[in-house]
């Protein structure tokens, strides 16, 4: 008989919350509370993180997320993960939305021999990435892998 | 002799980090660091931020900044936006996304006749939201409009 694998659901929540102008917070229950405007070019405060710099955060994050699940998994003993993301936001047909993510992971591992691993990793990492998955930007990474 | 409209392009940049087991910060030039984690059914911390949450968040919040941009263009007065979200993760063809994301915008309008008008707006703020226009996800919208 043909046993069928089931997944299982998860669920995030949150909330947002208008201040004043075009400013306001993101909240979730027992998280710190996170300060938002819209971006300088849309009449928004600057230094404070934007919808724009969220998005494009979740994506860079969630590979980085993805990536530390593969690698402890591996037995992957890395030293360094710091990685530079940028989205570009284009008018496609009339309206605006993200049209690329550049991601550029900066990876120190702790032997030479890891290094291959780590790319392998890095590579599966953004082929699994579930917010990389549900983006219509494509996403594009440039990893740097090396040894200590 | 025709004329093509030109649109701007528009880049976001951040970095993220990592730190120990499943956790790290986002970072972007002057703007405050925020501690991230993996969500604890993957082995993250509860308390902090993760990937999906700021995932989930930046659709809700970019809705909101979509809303108050066309709310000052058209002059309707506000009293009070707030705005639940929740994303549902799932398995699709073997891999994680997100496949829908309900937001439940409850707003408040300075007099009765301005209700239909933030209806209107919030319905236009749903359609050319720039990150719901970069999610594979389905974003639905239940809003709910009283006056003062």
């Amino acid at each position: 008989m043909e046993t069928k694998k089931t997944y299982k659901v998860f669920r995030y929540g949150s909330e947002v919350r208008w201040g004043m102008h075009r400013r306001g917070s993101i909240c979730s229950s027992g998280k710190p509370e996170i300060e938002i405007s819209s971006p300088p070019e849309f009449k928004g405060d600057p230094g404070l993180w934007t919808p724009e710099d969220l998005f494009v955060a979740a994506v860079n994050a969630c590979i980085m997320m993805t990536f530390l699940a593969y690698a402890q998994h591996k037995g992957l003993e890395l030293a360094e993960y710091e990685s530079e993301a940028e989205g570009v936001m284009e008018n496609v047909e009339g309206k605006y939305r993200f049209t690329e993510i550049s991601v550029r992971p900066h990876v120190v591992v702790k032997s030479a021999e890891a290094i291959s691993q780590a790319r392998e990793i890095m590579e599966s990492a953004h082929q699994n990435c579930i917010v990389t998955n549900s983006t219509t930007a494509e996403v594009k990474i440039f990893p740097e892998v090396r040894a200590t």
